[in-house]
């Protein structure tokens, strides 16, 4: 046994970050060892108080200290709109990106099967609640453009549908700045079909 | 304010370790939080316990949990022979290729002055005063083949002829399975000069 066995309990515990093999868990161990014990101080501190108390919002499922999020519960959003999404880093992009003022559904995940990941894990029980409570009048399904998120996209529309809610999707199209010549078939041909008049 | 301080702190925490940007910071805690609050436990508790419980073996400057580490305390290796390596992942790279049964001088970094990192760093005093007790008959420098690796090494090998121990250098040459088409010139040149003859 040539490396120090709580050395090994580090490097084989650093694999439970995504990404992180057994190679770069090593590197890490080695280098937060050598030249930053004090953030890995402060990062065993707040991991070990993280998980202890973020838990979800009870309203749209995104991480929260509170039973409630701070967006959830603040008055200055327009409760009528209701934005689905598979994660919280997608909140962060709209947010930062668009002028949306209403609410998010976070769904942590998609549906996929063969993952064993249903309606159930995506608290779609607790969506079709909240549409059928009559508060939302349109649920906008930002769901990634993938396989899967079109089939969640799908799902979510006729939940949407059999609540009486309108439920619209993210245009799909050209992205901005890119040249037509490398846009992938499927995009240019929906980009196409789906065109826009040019107002005069 | 859309995500949790708490998240925010673990996010800019998870940024200490070696090749995590703000991205994959994002992405790591979103993971453990949704999908492994296990390992992220494990994970809090056991860095905390390595922070604090694992130093450097007095005599090879390895990582170990005991002020002498089990290899350098064995009684089952020759003491009569020393290699200085730069890493612990080398020893380990040594341990399981080589037969080596001689123990090691981990010089945790390589002489680089620019970054700092000169003579003191790398416990060479330490080096020379273990090379001067005369117990190490051959100093096998096993730097890497990098600019600052051969510099170490040059420096290393004065060390020992200042302190009477023969030095050695590992071998340069064509890698084992490697095609002298794909060999880098330097390689290949060195390879060429250092060649053997083929005993009869």
């Amino acid at each position: 046994m040539s490396t120090a066995p709580l050395l090994e309990q580090l490097i084989e515990a650093l694999r439970c970050l995504p990404g992180v093999g057994r190679k770069s868990a090593q590197r890490m161990a080695y280098h937060v060892l050598e030249r930053d014990r004090d953030g890995a101080g402060r990062l065993a501190a707040v991991l070990a108080e993280a998980i202890e108390r973020i838990g979800h919002c009870e309203q749209c499922r995104d991480f929260s200290e509170t039973p409630v999020c701070p967006l959830c519960a603040s008055g200055a959003r327009d409760r009528s709109l209701l934005c689905a999404i598979e994660s919280p880093a997608d909140r962060l992009a709209i947010e930062t990106a668009t002028g949306y003022r209403g609410l998010y559904f976070v769904l942590q995940g998609r549906l996929s099967p063969l993952d064993g990941i249903g309606p159930r894990e995506l608290g779609l029980e607790q969506l079709a609640a909240r549409l059928a409570e009559g508060e939302v009048r349109e649920l906008i399904v930002a769901t990634n453009p993938t396989v899967e998120g079109e089939a969640t996209a799908h799902y979510l529309g006729q939940l949407a549908r059999a609540n009486q809610v309108p439920s619209s999707r993210l245009a799909h199209g050209v992205p901005l700045g890119g040249e037509l010549e490398y846009v992938d078939r499927g995009t240019l041909a929906h980009a196409f079909t789906s065109r826009t008049r040019i107002s005069d």
